[in-house]
């Protein structure tokens, strides 16, 4: 069974839950934008992920993509369907228009990628680094650049790669090594390897562009001798350039897309942005991944969930407790509490994590297109903070989840067969990349919670509380109000303990992060509660048992991360 | 890098925290067995599966076993291997010495398939199923088949199979269809389909010996209608049976493990046991194969940790928070407080799993030995009710907690070269098969526990109390006779609830389970704790700062397992 998307269920997160529509359509950009409009683009992207993009999943696992001397093969299938996802307009759909994109709002870009990386993980690496890619370009490259590479992006006619890692700089990209030498007519020629490079090389689209972090002769050592440059695999001229790829990796999982070995041998490259702000430029790329790769982890989750539900609906075992039936052999497993439980868990994740990111795709547009200032910081900081919470928490959760998903086929979720074990598989990198989720939680900890005294977090939660009174009070609403200051009180523990106590906040950033996604596992569900008020469909139990699940099987975790924050801080540090 | 098992490791915690050399050499049946020889046999063993076992374990993966025309080649190496195993003794082990054993305590064998686990699941998994065989048919088979076959598995000889599963009947074996029909010579003709039968066929050993649940022309529907029989691949004269392997499973990893699907086609075949009792004699095996995976999960874990603490000492990224280090561009990662948190804490899943586990095996070898039959009930008690623990906690954690150990690789995690993927793709089979963890859990709570009112477990923990009374106070002890009490109070609660709920206990068994293995966690701590008193070892850092992890991070979401049994006990049922 190929992934079904459900347009359904997420017009019901964007209309009744979020209500996008309207908060979308007062901005200017989007004044074309009603109802209608959005409803319909999800239906058409619903048909071509479920036709074109989820039929190759399989395949594009078996057969995988294949190198040979410098070349790589896609599976079979993936260049036509690349080829008719770009001409069909769907990467540029958020682009803006006057670099060929739809001008769409990013919150549908959303719920594309969601989709698609759901369908088919593998393939939608590829177009997933495009829009980082076109961000970073429009927002640091000199005129000549966008001029060249610009529109090509936008609208994935070519694809685009973030060369970061070196084999001894991973999470420490300030040890990165890869050199740049300025040339006479302002270009620069660079030498060095990079590793982990996803969709380094392809038969996908004609060109590729790299976006390359490297140190110019004079650079000082550590990040800030980084600076950001650009090679493509062929030049204006049609001349191929010096980038090679060396080999690509054998993976656990994801072999639909090829992570490549680049070397780069005295290539000819363009610097992107001022010499020394590579990782700065590199920033914007990360943010917008970052959100990408969450909708990995919710997207594989779901598609997890789809597998174990209908298998589920399907598999007859034993008597369930206080079955009443008393024909047949066996109750559905479904109706077994173990299996109930991980199904209504993982559901609640998703219809959870969708609020979280679809909200967050539409404070993204707040932050490009609201004419207020003070709307776009906030939008900004909703972004700040919470990406690195849904990067973490749900691709977490899209392996564990996915596991749980897998048990419910009890042997025959170990078999390649059912497809399970596939995304078990490939959801595993997602914890990895952009960032592992040990570096989100410092990012959302270390970086941006405790150095201004947890004012920014302050702001964000009175922002969601605010939002909560705007609703009708459900159970769910009182919890989250309760676990946001558990996470206040979290944080100022954090914040007094951290200065004769240097090591506390990373012992606990990763409880930290947690026990935010909780609080923000609360605010969503109680959204869901209250639009269930007025919304006759969200009060059924496809809806509703989620939430009890939710409330009786995933908040508890809250007091036992609360627990250890509080007990870590009340802890004398053990070494120096 | 291979596995390397640690004898000294093993040692530590059979002398100075369990006193195994005295415990085992006060029965008479080991009155040879010193510690000078255990010791002798563990260094041996040690030896044997570092050289032999291991080395074959990643080609096992990328080679597998292959199957062709009902032929199945194992992977290069693995039939010299298994034939210098059995020649060399080590099935024999602990198999009785009138069988061709060499009547040595059981938990000698336990230690010697943890490691063999951790060097290579999957031509593990081949001798795996031999003692449970070996055992089902010392105490239930005819003499005419014990003469046939008994001393050829005793001493590995020949391999044997358990074939349980069918395609609709898996955890609910009363479903199996498989029909015996009686011959007029007292044999019967087998007809059916098994499916997940590993080493069902293989090269490793010159003749296969299936164990096979089926069902007699006049037997009632239901579990108690399966009866157990024998069939081997040649019969005595050398006449191929009627047992075809059809096919083998592709499969998210033990890829050195053939699982196939074996079609019975009037298989002539030989009753073991009693008509109806066949899932009696099966449980005779199941209990032993649930150690048994347990000791993998146990093996698996350490094999994980082994790569990530030898990966953590060598990389380099960034400054550890403060870090006093004022060379070199970057730390080690194990100064890093989110990796020490990691490899501390599966640290301590391993060092308690074994004493548990081979305080488990000393008590297997109490229940066959000892001469005093209230001391052989009281160690069958310690079996009954801490195999399923052991089993789904330790098969969970080497899953999650070899997942965290990849996380300590980042992207170097996902790939192949290092083998760490391998052990979680390995590993997640454990969790399913020898009866899902769930299944594991619902055995403990409604079969083991509610049953006698909770009796058995107040009896066992009592024991435990006492067993803590003869060593020194330590923190850790105070910890789990805390804990016991949680157990207790929530064994009582669920009692109380399930007269009226009869679904309560089966929607928190897993947290019931998971509160068991955390108090028996505490308690194995203590242990190591009280005997780190008089054994300078252990008083060390590598055994010391598991038990902080344990206490700081493992321990307090005992809380919260128990707050969920509380709060289901407390709710009323939502369906009748």
């Amino acid at each position: 069974m190929d992934y079904q998307p459900q347009p359904d269920a997420a017009w019901a997160v964007l209309q009744p839950v979020l209500g996008a529509p309207a908060a979308l359509g007062a901005l200017p950009a989007f004044a074309d934008t009603d109802a209608a409009l959005m409803q319909q683009v999800l239906d058409e992207a619903g048909k071509f992920v479920g036709e074109v993009i989820a039929p190759l999943n399989r395949s594009g696992d078996e057969i995988g993509a294949q190198w040979n001397s410098g070349a790589v093969t896609m599976p079979p299938g993936f260049r036509e369907a690349y080829q008719q996802f770009w001409q069909s307009g769907w990467p540029a759909l958020a682009s803006a228009t006057e670099d060929g994109g739809q001008g769409l709002p990013a919150v549908l870009e959303c719920v594309l990628y969601e989709w698609m990386s759901a369908a088919n993980h593998g393939l939608t690496m590829a177009p997933g680094l495009l829009h980082g890619a076109y961000e970073c370009l429009k927002h640091h490259g000199s005129d000549e650049l966008k001029a060249r590479y610009l529109s090509k992006i936008a609208t994935g006619e070519w694809l685009a790669t973030m060369c970061l890692t070196e084999p001894h700089a991973g999470s420490d990209l300030g040890l990165a090594r890869t050199r740049a030498t300025p040339q006479t007519d302002g270009s620069y020629l660079l030498s060095g390897t990079k590793i982990f490079i996803s969709g380094g090389e392809h038969d996908l689209t004609d060109n590729i562009v790299h976006l390359v972090l490297a140190r110019l002769p004079d650079a000082p050592p550590g990040p800030k001798g980084l600076s950001l440059f650009l090679v493509p695999k062929f030049y204006q001229d049609g001349q191929r350039s010096k980038v090679v790829c060396d080999r690509i990796e054998e993976k656990m999982g994801l072999h639909g897309s090829p992570t490549c070995v680049m070397r780069f041998d005295d290539a000819q490259a363009w610097i992107v942005g001022e010499p020394g702000k590579g990782l700065n430029a590199m920033f914007v790329m990360m943010n917008a991944a970052r959100l990408h790769v969450a909708l990995q982890g919710i997207g594989l989750l779901d598609a997890a969930w789809q597998k174990a539900d209908a298998y589920a609906r399907e598999r007859r075992q034993m008597r369930a407790p206080g079955s009443a039936a008393r024909t047949g052999e066996a109750d559905r497993i479904d109706a077994h509490p173990a299996v109930q439980r991980i199904l209504d868990t993982q559901r609640a994740w998703v219809d959870c994590g969708r609020v979280l990111a679809y909200r967050t795709g539409i404070e993204l547009d707040m932050a490009r297109h609201h004419p207020d200032a003070t709307r776009r910081t906030q939008a900004q900081r909703w972004c700040a903070l919470i990406t690195p919470v849904l990067k973490a928490a749900w691709t977490d959760q899209a392996f564990h989840g996915g596991s749980d998903c897998l048990q419910v086929f009890g042997g025959h979720g170990y078999v390649r067969e059912w497809g399970i074990e596939q995304i078990v598989r490939d959801s595993r990198v997602a914890m990895i990349y952009e960032g592992t989720n040990e570096i989100q939680a410092i990012d959302l900890l270390v970086r941006k919670t405790l150095p201004d005294g947890a004012q920014a977090l302050d702001a964000l939660l009175n922002d969601l509380l605010a939002d909560l009174g705007e609703h009708p009070a459900t159970a769910l609403g009182r919890t989250a109000t309760g676990l946001f200051t558990e996470l206040r009180d979290a944080a100022h523990a954090l914040g007094k303990a951290a200065p004769h106590d240097a090591a506390a906040p990373y012992w606990v950033a990763g409880d930290f992060l947690r026990l935010m996604a909780l609080a923000l596992m609360a605010w969503a569900g109680a959204r869901i509660e209250a639009a269930a008020r007025t919304e006759p469909a969200l009060a059924s139990d496809r809806w509703q048992r989620p939430l009890t699940a939710l409330a009786h099987w995933v908040l508890p975790e809250a007091t036992l991360r609360a627990g250890l924050i509080r007990a870590r801080c009340a802890v004398q540090p053990v070494s120096a």
